[in-house]
């Protein structure tokens, strides 16, 4: 599904975004070497769309093309012999907007390609969107040992579900509005999640009965 | 591999009872957001039969019928706000016996759809009965930050490997049987995990020496 | 790729060496029982290539020929009643020695499979190269709530990717030498990891700045 020019260059900037900030996130917790990291880099970065691909029965996307592999390789390395500068306020603030950005892309992008194969019907389309965009993450945090996003109340894939779930209802009330669609969606899905970056913005309490 | 209606009867209860098991075990433990434990309760009970379709290399089965997903996704958002009545003894109880008979089930037939497809000898079809009967909880318990079965001495997952194995044995001695052998199966899988459950029997200290 | 027999008892070599030393490290640090570790062991053994051949998208390897479920099962029953022996000084380090020779072997040789299949270019060749060394290392250190490798500073992976590069290059320079240049890449993957053996070598300072 290739959608434009704007989302090749979003989904560098979150494949970037999402190896840079584990590495980031990883050495704060704790001492792990240059190794180390970058697999888990590389694996934040590739993983959701690795599980996507493989439960949908079709090649795996960096198999097809490596470069995806070596833009994560490359931003893990230099995010962790830069992490002084990236560590200050404003750099971490811009790489959560992006990888907020990354992460409405590649939920909305998965979506939209197993809708497209004709699998799963809604609920695997919305389910595989959500698990390419947090997918790498809970395969991140499960090797380094750190509680992932499905324990925590952060607001993070809630709005990814959200996102990928009015997409096919935008694929199901005018697919041939499913341009304008996915990127209304992705911009709806980053918008919340950005108010929840900026605002500290929780799951509601409803949801934690 | 349709067995009965009895089978989908059972199969369908399992997989309520593997998804709401899972949010009533996970919110025992910890404090946990409505989308957490959903997630969870899905992976809980499709997971198992995922690691198996995908390391067979067959179409994974809830693409090809998404309604095990909608069915474990109901059941986890029940049970997340019925749990006080759910957390009786006697519900908690029951939902135990029909977690055991799910298993019981999604391990034979796992055994039986690997074994037709003339994959992985009599060892590869035990283990991706074992596989999928257990595997989703694996995945969860790892997720959730629990010790998963395999640390514990309870005793569940080998009864579902002697059942499995005892298929086996049926379908090379006499395949005509399959039927009725899967059931026996299944019947003493399902005894030997209800008699651990109701007497609290744990694995023969041979096995832990 | 049937490199040699050599190749062919190095790799029954390392599928015991991975499954015996996972029931022994495992049973160091908790009470287990003998399904549990025997389940360790074999995921230890086969999970590194099972993960390769799903994500190549390739049959795996060891539904084609189950020997070596048996292997990994055998020699982990095996350990777990015989660790008093097993647990003497000079039998560990021939285990270690042997794992060592095993993780280059798996290595290189999954580089080897993937790079004649074409798939993921050189940077996906060498990683799945490592994956296929270490992955079901993760997977049980994971299960068994243990740290895993890429969270200690020992050298053992970056090895067998310097191994897997290495052979990349010989496949680029010249294929017709791919048999003695894998052979090659095995024994300096193997010397590396044994001086560090030997000398409780870790990973340089630089690389955990």
């Amino acid at each position: 599904m290739q959608m434009s020019t704007f989302a090749d260059v979003l989904s560098v900037g979150a494949t970037i975004a999402f190896s840079a900030a584990a590495v980031l996130a990883v050495r704060k917790d704790r001492e792990i070497d240059l190794f180390g990291v970058t697999v888990l880099g590389i694996i934040t970065a590739v993983g959701g769309g690795t599980i996507r691909d493989v439960i949908a029965g079709v090649p795996v996307f960096w198999m097809e093309d490596p470069s995806y592999v070596w833009i994560a390789l490359v931003a893990a390395v230099v995010a962790f012999y830069a992490r002084k500068p990236l560590e200050q306020g404003y750099v971490q603030d811009l790489m959560l907007y992006v990888d907020a950005a990354g992460a409405a892309m590649f939920g909305i992008q998965a979506t939209g390609k197993i809708h497209e194969l004709g699998l799963g019907g809604d609920v695997g389309a919305i389910l595989l969107g959500v698990t390419t965009a947090i997918g790498g993450g809970l395969i991140r945090d499960t090797l380094a040992g750190r509680p992932n996003l499905l324990l925590l109340p952060e607001l993070y894939a809630v709005p990814v579900m959200l996102g990928c779930s009015a997409y096919v209802a935008v694929l199901h009330l005018d697919p041939t509005q499913h341009l304008l669609g996915a990127n209304l969606c992705i911009l709806g899905t980053f918008l919340i999640r950005a108010a929840a970056i900026r605002w500290h913005i929780s799951m509601p309490a409803v949801t934690r009965l």
